[in-house]
């Protein structure tokens, strides 16, 4: 609820949620439209919604004055897209999730959140349909920070079924946690033949600057034209509109909270570029679409962690994930692979802990906190310490992926000899032997 | 120990460690530096240091064959270095505590390890001395991944005690955990009015490739000719040895694990370039030195976490850090600022834990797992959410600053009021409300 004072100054004015009004306080002017306070507990702040679309709280003060320039003229648009097949034409079926790229902002109940039927979207981007038949699926609808493993495997088996009938899949999904989804999808089906391509807005689809369309453009024209059987995300490559990145669902990263070329290839090169006049710049190798059969293995184990090492961390932290019977640990590591183990005091070494773990048969691997580069044990003495304990690095492989793969690795290994050894196998194009550079920060 | 079929290997041809010798496996070359084995355990691997520098284990097989090519002409070096003190220079301490930058590989006992006396640096490097009277202190010899908080504040207390005689201070570091250090400086050394630089090495001294002695020539060049009253790290600006950059404490962030580019700015630009000729370009504002009386401000609350969140996690990870009384965590969110609240099933929602945690008393600051770019709270209903539970959103302040931070201000702070006030106030520069997007991958 807006605080008495803010609804006091709302109500003189006759404002509703939804119209566009400007507030003037200690001298400056801020117009944005009205939005619904919070839902929860008092707020003495204006919310209101910028034209570049972000929303700013505008804290109360006896001298502020509120004034109304216009009422709303938003309104619920009905849509309805009328789908030909067309015989030439890929067969694609795009599995909605939910995340932004199927949001718009509801100015009755306030904020962003998923509103939009797939159906939509293509009104939203007509020139999807020229480059293929799109059919929609929507096995859930969920924002991506609240994924969870099982949403994976449930997400691996629609995508699964869908790709036995289809040349190629498309999926919308949140930006937060894309890069795990693309990560758990390349590991849960295997000998995959076609294209499985993810993709996400980081702006809603109402607003100017949305990145929904030019995505999910490029989605289509890599999902209908590239002869690519590898799992990727597709995402605006710079801050203009003029072309799409395709990127290895192992190799990818978040980097950036808002901007719309956030997702970033690490310790590689994007797979191509897409251009939405159709045409396909390739920048490195892929694994091409086959004849295999694919198939469906998404077991996963769930008691994984990914823990984030910093000075004066305590091993305590360790030993709770040991006493809950975790059944693997994936530690981002200083540098080349470091953890405190020569510390001041005793319980900020890592040591034991460690030992420990491993001694109870609880898998214990190393990712780099840094993202880029590539981990190596024998450079220091703190290194080759922790490989005789029987911890394993994992070289190049991101931290998320690395917890993400080890999930679904302790669900298909008998032992941890086994473990050991499929986490060091490249199954899925998560490790890069040849880093160069160029692909730093790229 | 070498094991029994590589030790008989190295017997028959008389190498010793140091030794340059050839491994000849499976059709394939290998030659580098016979490097002794890992010091716990049988070592089925010979471990030889290749010209690159980096290490590698050629592992047994009945086929290899092994021949020495040179015996080793390492011998451990007699350094003396003659100290003019001239006037017309600047005075700057040269605080020493280990790291790659004070390591060379020893032959006798295998890998690197600080060896190097802070004297040697200098010999390194005499240019530096054209610089600045220098005088070395040796507060502690630590590698950094072992460094906690409790070095933290004897550098701090060392380094003011420098601080009050000496025109600036450089500060020679393991770069694992520089950045975090850089941070610690930042807070706990009050009114700084001179430069605190610190630096430090990807390669060790001994290796041709070393970093070293340009980045305490730039170090020495920036703490007698730049008017800066911050602490900062200068290091190598890109993979050639041409110049370094002049980083932020609170804005930087080790981004490679091997390359000697590793330190990034985030979310702002460099301070300066710094070149080894003496020239200076600006490239940002920053603090000036003044007349202002520098304090030592180190008391720091070790009560404090940094939880990175990862789709999956189990609500009971925050409960362990309730439990165990814990006084504040820096939890690492997706996105804009978002943790699993809408979850599948409730043990992977994060909301009741947080809302625990805050009923508790205890601070609970969100932080961007992109590590670029700003957190929002007013774009989505889940980020609302956890405003209104109490959650503070710091912005663009690095989760590892924000920690560091974090157990500073606890220390320094009355009640729980006073603790998110003083987290949301720019103390050391580590808020930035104006970042471009230039500043993104920089």
């Amino acid at each position: 609820m807006y605080s008495k004072n803010i609804s006091e100054l709302l109500a003189k004015i006759n404002a509703n949620y939804g119209d566009f009004i400007k507030i003037e306080k200690s001298g400056r002017h801020y117009e944005g439209i009205l939005m619904p306070p919070p839902e929860i507990g008092d707020s003495d702040a204006i919310i209101i919604k910028l034209k570049n679309g972000y929303n700013i709280g505008v804290s109360y003060d006896a001298s502020m004055a509120v004034s109304l320039i216009e009422k709303s003229k938003w309104k619920k648009k009905e849509t309805k897209v009328k789908l030909n097949f067309d015989k030439k034409k890929s067969d694609v079926a795009l599995i909605s999730t939910g995340g932004t790229i199927t949001s718009k902002v509801d100015y009755e109940t306030g904020g962003v959140s998923s509103l939009m039927k797939a159906e939509e979207l293509i009104s939203l981007v007509p020139e999807i349909v020229e480059w293929a038949n799109l059919e929609i699926v929507t096995p859930f609808s969920r924002m991506s920070e609240s994924i969870s493993p099982k949403d994976w495997q449930q997400l691996a088996k629609a995508t699964f079924k869908e790709l036995k009938k289809r040349d190629a899949i498309i999926i919308t999904h949140g930006t937060d946690t894309l890069h795990y989804t693309a990560a758990a999808l390349s590991f849960m089906i295997r000998n995959l033949n076609k294209p499985i391509i993810l993709t996400a807005a980081q702006r809603s689809s109402d607003r100017g600057s949305t990145d929904a369309a030019l995505n999910l453009l490029c989605s289509s024209i890599a999902a209908s034209k590239l002869d690519i059987a590898e799992v990727s995300i597709c995402m605006h490559a710079n801050i203009s509109d003029d072309f799409c990145y395709l990127l290895r669902g192992t190799k990818v990263r978040k980097m950036h909270s808002s901007a719309r070329n956030a997702f970033r290839p690490i310790n590689t090169l994007p797979i191509a570029e897409v251009w939405p006049d159709g045409k396909i710049n390739i920048l490195s190798d892929y694994k091409k679409s086959s004849d295999l059969e694919a198939k469906l293995d998404n077991k996963y184990e769930e008691k994984v962690a990914l823990v984030k090492i910093y000075p004066g961390i305590n091993s305590d932290v360790l030993d709770y994930y040991i006493d809950r019977g975790y059944k693997g640990l994936i530690l981002e590591a200083f540098g080349l692979g470091h953890v405190p183990t020569e510390t001041r005091e005793k319980k900020h070494s890592l040591y034991n802990s460690i030992k420990m773990a491993i001694e109870r048969g609880i898998f214990v691997g190393f990712a780099a906190q840094t993202l880029y580069g590539s981990l190596n044990p024998y450079v220091y003495s703190s290194g080759r310490k922790m490989l005789d304990l029987g911890v394993v690095y994992l070289k190049d492989m991101l931290p998320e992926v690395a917890l993400v793969k080890l999930g679904w690795v302790l669900a298909h290994s008998k032992n941890i000899e086994e473990t050991k050894a499929l986490m060091l196998k490249n199954i899925a194009g998560e490790f890069n032997d040849k880093i160069t550079a160029e692909q730093f920060l790229y």
